[in-house]
């Protein structure tokens, strides 16, 4: 059966994630619906990544099955001809029958946003934390030096994911000092449970001075969520990309 | 009585515009209601001008009476602790009981933004007019240059606005082309009702061809709304500052 691979951004301010639930307004089940009212097929979509309440996506990756004969590329426009203006499809094209978005993933990319300033924030409120506290940023900036590399990183899993192994590999960890805005930048070939929200948690806390920036390092060997700090709000995340082998 | 003026910001995306309305959620009740959660009295606010529904403010003006002894500059950390978070208090003080922020503004700077890409529109939706078509910028340009000055802008104004004069002075007009964004930055000592978003919406004819920028001036002696373009959506345009004598 012919598959569509979509790459698709959405303001998830309105969402309770990305994940079909009963009685709760979802990103995958407006896609759902917005494929059903083109093609009248009944089709479960998988993504990347599942985002959470509130996290936003500029680059999430989905693909479904489709018996339809329309060209991949106008799944595009039709998609977005039905689907509410914070869901945008970016691309469609054909995937190979086996392509899977979440497991044939070489790697994520999210960033988070923290947003500065007293002046502005009724406008970003839903897409950055707001923190106008003094931060040692530097200290920050040397705590995402310890993040880097391939580590068991459960301190940095919510309780209840249901997760097998706690190993990843982190590539980029690195934080923006924009003035008023800092950017976490951070790519991996996997993420745990809230990893980057409750990474950003920790930072927080070494920038307030509660932990000095090597204490990460005992975190992660500590595999001990009570180690860590406490888990950033989901409306600075953003799933931004998604890396597949061949691209 | 003592007065207090606020200098606020809100996005308006949330509610129908500034002005009190029975059964509407309106800035002005909202600011109301706040004030009466501080200190029991039931105040009529004042603003320097009442956007529209979906509108937004950076710098808005505002002004009440009040009896309590709360220091001036302790209303705005007092209304934002019971504000909802899109509306915020940027400074609070006493202002002399004559003060009126709206007859008493020497001028107003609004602007508009026009969002041109298709990526992160879904975040800029409810914060700019997203329009990616093909605009000749330089002529939309040139269209700015014809409206400063002291005219009768009476073309420019929605009807059934109740305006006695349509006389005002437009004291700065210019378009930026900041690549995916264009600004509209316009200031003038007043402005009739709907006259920025049917400026916004005759630039972007300019800018499409239908018009050319002199025709400005034809539809300016007119005098006849309906010699101008359309009105362009209140989401892009932003009430930006007021400016008082002795500031």
């Amino acid at each position: 059966m012919p598959k569509i691979r979509l790459v698709m951004e959405y303001d998830g301010s309105n969402y309770h994630g990305f994940q079909r639930q009963l009685n709760a307004n979802t990103i995958q089940s407006e896609l759902e619906q917005a494929i059903y009212k083109i093609s009248r097929e009944s089709v479960a979509v998988i993504a990347a990544g599942r985002t959470d309440a509130g996290v936003h996506a500029l680059g999430q990756v989905a693909a479904f099955n489709t018996e339809t004969e329309i060209p991949a590329d106008k799944w595009r426009p039709a998609l977005n001809s039905v689907l509410p203006d914070d869901i945008r499809i970016l691309e469609s094209e054909a995937a190979s029958p086996a392509f899977h978005p979440q497991y044939d993933a070489l790697h994520k990319s999210y960033c988070y946003l923290i947003y500065r300033k007293k002046e502005r924030a009724s406008f970003y409120r839903k897409y950055a934390l707001l923190c106008n506290q003094q931060l040692d940023i530097k200290a920050m900036q040397r705590g995402c030096s310890y993040i880097i590399g391939k580590h068991d990183f459960r301190c940095f899993c919510a309780s209840g994911s249901g997760a097998k192994t706690w190993e990843r590999t982190v590539y980029i960890c690195n934080l923006e000092d924009k003035g008023d805005w800092l950017k976490l930048n951070i790519t991996a070939d996997g993420f745990l449970y809230n990893m980057v929200r409750i990474i950003v948690g920790t930072l927080l806390e070494i920038g307030r001075g509660r932990y000095q920036p090597e204490q990460i390092s005992t975190m992660i060997a500590s595999c001990e969520r009570s180690q860590a700090g406490p888990t950033a709000a989901p409306q600075g995340l953003y799933l931004c990309s998604v890396k597949y082998p061949q691209e």
